[in-house]
């Protein structure tokens, strides 16, 4: 694929998801006006919106249209919004900027950023719940019931307590990706699935690979993270660097060494390869997010 | 009806609701086992069930049973239980004490209470989804629907944003029940909707009862709880009392008067009254859970 058509998709895909996630938040004139200002702060800021290129490439490998597959992209989205919000409070990983910005309890406050959290959660499931009627019913249960379970005790919510918890400690190798699984691969994961089924030929033989392509692309991009904390400036990360080693947080990259996390990252860029190839189209648009994933310098 | 058939019934909801809140959640000894062991904590305190006891009355009134309103009652209380232990938290109102015992972050700390509601939320969603299959998918997306409005910036959470801006502020009686009918009565009105959407013979014609059944017992049991905590010890509320007062938060109490207040519950009580007799059966439970809410101590 030429890098111009993937760009030009990739850019069509972020326009519609924002002109989206911004409709479907109440209006900030909206009382609590100040709870919906903080909302929108939250999701307008300036992200990859990875989860939703991955949502419309992996609908778009089964015959489903950007169009149609956008407000599941949302949905995604609204989900990781509330996770920033709430992990980089306080109580939780404590950070003050974030994707160059200051984080939504500096720029309102905790009491405010935590509503945030709570009330953009629901947002997603109402978006699922309402999207396109051109996808079935039952179609959207599972979607619903895929993204709850990702973000839930098992999935998302899971791997932030067992990060919280390891503070201080050395973890394995196993370990540090049973967390990255939870905490970052389950909305990977989540975000490939619910796209496939926006499609109409998304058939169980693909599952494998899907899932497989998904949860390595939430891997890489995690140990990406952890070599980027360890080897770039703030002004181009966006967000505090070095914050990980400062925290005294076990990541790839204090647990086993810079050389070791690219080589896993080089690893794990080849698994996905094998993936895609076994995807329809070699994996289409999704290449193309692999190759942002595993090449990208913030 | 006979207080004993009503006794019999509420034992009989209640018992059927905590033993699948049980059954949905994951057992603490999964991994991570703090934040499982914390959300089994979180759901087990000894509460009224008054939500559950909403969903499974409504659902009676249109040829439902508790066996196949259960699941919709479980989302309910999940709501319900995410949004006190979030409420509870040092940010948001600093609460020690909840249903007499330490709430979740005294228990364990901010942070496991913060990821406790972020993981009950999604799993609320998760119930409506999966759930009795002989509810139909329409249905079910309905009541998610449903649920995710009464959840969020323009329900509960935007009802609890109200609240922490007007601390030191009087309010009007109208800016007092805007804020209550959306901090307690949105999910009473989604209570009594989602377990009516279970019943078959659920007509619309019935919808403005209903829905205002719901509406004035939810803000009936705010003025209540008002008036018990200005009148009551802790030792009987299971909470902190007098607290709205040392926190300077407006309460009908504190911004009527106790009599003002008292004559607001009974005008409720009568408005609901009304509304009962135009529902199947004069209400059936629902009027037996009016008279709880208005008559209760505690």
């Amino acid at each position: 694929m030429s890098p111009n058509l993937f760009d030009q998709w990739r850019q069509g895909v972020v326009d519609q998801v924002e002109r989206r996630l911004d409709q479907c938040l109440p209006h900030s004139g909206h009382v609590p006006t100040v709870l919906h200002e903080a909302m929108h702060y939250a999701v307008k800021s300036p992200g990859k919106r990875i989860r939703s290129l991955i949502v419309c490439a992996a609908a778009d490998l089964f015959g489903c249209d950007v169009e149609r597959a956008v407000h599941s992209a949302v949905a995604l989205e609204l989900i990781h919004a509330y996770s920033l919000v709430h992990d980089d409070l306080p109580c939780m990983d404590d950070d003050d900027l974030r994707r160059g910005q200051p984080t939504v309890h500096v720029a309102f406050d905790e009491a405010t950023a935590m509503l945030v959290g709570d009330a953009l959660q629901p947002l997603a499931f109402n978006v699922l719940a309402t999207q396109d009627t051109t996808i079935s019913p039952e179609t959207r249960l599972q979607q619903i019931q895929l993204l709850s379970e990702a973000a839930g005790s098992l999935g998302m919510v899971g791997g932030q307590a067992i990060d919280l918890a390891q503070v201080g400690l050395r973890m394995s190798q196993a370990e540090l990706e049973l967390m990255h699984s939870k905490k970052t691969g389950a909305l990977f994961l989540a975000s490939a699935e619910i796209g496939a089924l926006c499609g109409l030929a998304y058939e169980e033989s693909y599952q494998g690979s899907l899932r497989g392509c998904a949860r390595d692309l939430g891997l890489g991009f995690q140990v990406i993270d952890d070599i980027l904390d360890a080897s770039s400036p703030s002004e181009v990360l966006g967000k505090s660097a070095g914050k990980d080693l400062r925290d005294n947080k076990p990541t790839y990259v204090t647990s086993f060494g810079l050389i070791r996390a690219q080589e896993l990252a080089r690893e794990l860029a080849e698994r996905t390869e094998e993936n895609l190839l076994c995807l329809p189209r070699s994996g289409g648009y999704l290449r193309e997010i692999a190759k942002l994933v595993f090449n990208r310098v913030y």
